[in-house]
């Protein structure tokens, strides 16, 4: 691909991290070739903000573009493996959003065709790689700044109402529940900085506590885990109110033998505006 | 006793909470009758502050003069259950410093002679009754402020090296350990704030990650705990530099269907000295 760009295509707009995806792979200098959802009433809302780019017909059209190099997107949670591995087959890379895949057999067909197939597959999980206070909490912990990482204790609060939530959001087989969604993010950055490579769930439980309406939907989360680097625990839930203007008040907290530092990743309550990273 | 003061004891030095003790029951306007520790040792610091008051020479003469209707004050760990029940067989009421007890025999001793005598045996824990943002958190939650409180986090981080550690602090039969020392304030507070009657500890460890020196002692703890009002989670450690001033970042997170609240009990990182309640 010397003296090229990387064309990149999108494939999915069933949530808004889609817009993420497709600013990193455009300021990384990536050549944007098409995108395609299968909800054509998605489209519109994309199509404005990418008004020259060309929407594609079928994913067939997408995976059998020779010059398309890159997949990219954010389709429904229970889609996302199966898009991944006809990607790869197809000789593409994958940058995928989280939760990547809803169930550990989606996760092994993922790992066994990226193994057969040699392409690159990536996880982009915004509150890590999107949140500048996460980068840079990143680069201080490897230059010690407190020390070696006990533990990791995640707060993933989100509010329910700042996006329109389709049905299948409701559906806990679509969206692959409260621990894969929301808890994709904080199993993550436990295993990025305690230096995890290997990790077991010691306690995990889901409640509904807020909203009855929904009765088979988990409002609430929270994991224990172990790792070979660390330990962690965090919790996930539905209840920020919209009004915060924010995903929600996201919190990561490092625990190190000679310190331990907080990231406020959308806001700092009753402090101006913007994320910050606390160093102690 | 109408018509006079209620009049205390202190018995117990070994932990600076006797001076939280003192002054609580003074500020409530009882009189204060003597102190009493096994330890000569510790008996100046604490009579430079209360000169006036007597040095009992023996336990035996604080639980044998009929005039002290009280006892209060900061023993070690392992001797508190045994202090409460003397306390109580005495005819004397009783303010235990936390932990209270540190084993579940000790826990069937004290309740038992509590039934047995009728005295009012009771716990004071500092980092609840002794911080003001606790006290209007406690106000807030029952005018329902944030809705129903479904889940408390609490964070116990202990600077190690703020007080002088006596010998019997290594030993975790003396101290309890760190979930029963450190944790103690953590399950009070889980308790109250969901206002649960009865819990289960569904997960628990222990490590020690920084004191290599004392194989024996645990320097971090955490529990995940579910009762029948709420579920919840703390970790405690002894970790937080001694340049912090504080006896570390303690913090507390009441998570509500409607919002949630946050206790910065000591300060408030990066800004202007002193505790914190927010509320959102």
């Amino acid at each position: 691909m010397a003296g090229r760009k990387i064309r990149f295509a999108i494939v999915g707009l069933d949530h808004r991290h889609v817009y993420n995806h497709t600013r990193l792979l455009l300021n990384a200098g990536a050549e944007f070739a098409a995108y395609y959802s299968d909800k054509p009433e998605l489209i519109a809302e994309y199509a404005a903000a990418y008004p020259g780019i060309r929407a594609a017909g079928s994913l067939a059209e997408v995976l059998e573009d020779p010059a398309i190099d890159l997949i990219a997107g954010s389709p429904m949670p229970a889609r996302r493996a199966e898009i991944s591995v006809l990607a790869m087959r197809h000789g593409k890379d994958v940058v995928v959003d989280k939760p990547a895949v809803v169930s550990f057999d989606e996760l092994e067909r993922v790992q066994q065709v990226q193994r057969e197939t040699g392409r690159i597959w990536c996880l982009y999980s915004n509150e890590h790689h999107g949140r500048r206070c996460t980068v840079l909490a990143e680069r201080l912990v490897a230059e010690g700044a407190i020390g070696s990482v006990v533990q990791t204790t995640g707060f993933g609060p989100h509010s329910i109402s700042l996006a329109p939530r389709p049905a299948w959001f409701w559906d806990r087989t679509v969206s692959g529940g409260i621990i894969a969604d929301l808890g994709a993010h904080q199993f993550e950055q436990f295993l990025f900085f305690t230096g995890s490579r290997t990790a077991s769930i010691v306690h995990a439980q889901t409640g509904n506590f807020a909203h009855p309406g929904h009765p088979e939907f988990e409002d609430y989360g929270e994991v224990s885990v172990t790792g070979d680097g660390g330990i962690g625990w965090f919790r996930v839930d539905w209840y920020s109110p919209g009004a915060l203007g924010a995903p929600g008040d996201i919190r990561l907290f490092l625990l190190g033998t000679d310190g331990y530092m907080e990231m406020r990743k959308y806001f700092d309550a009753g402090r101006p505006a913007g994320e910050r990273l606390l160093v102690v």
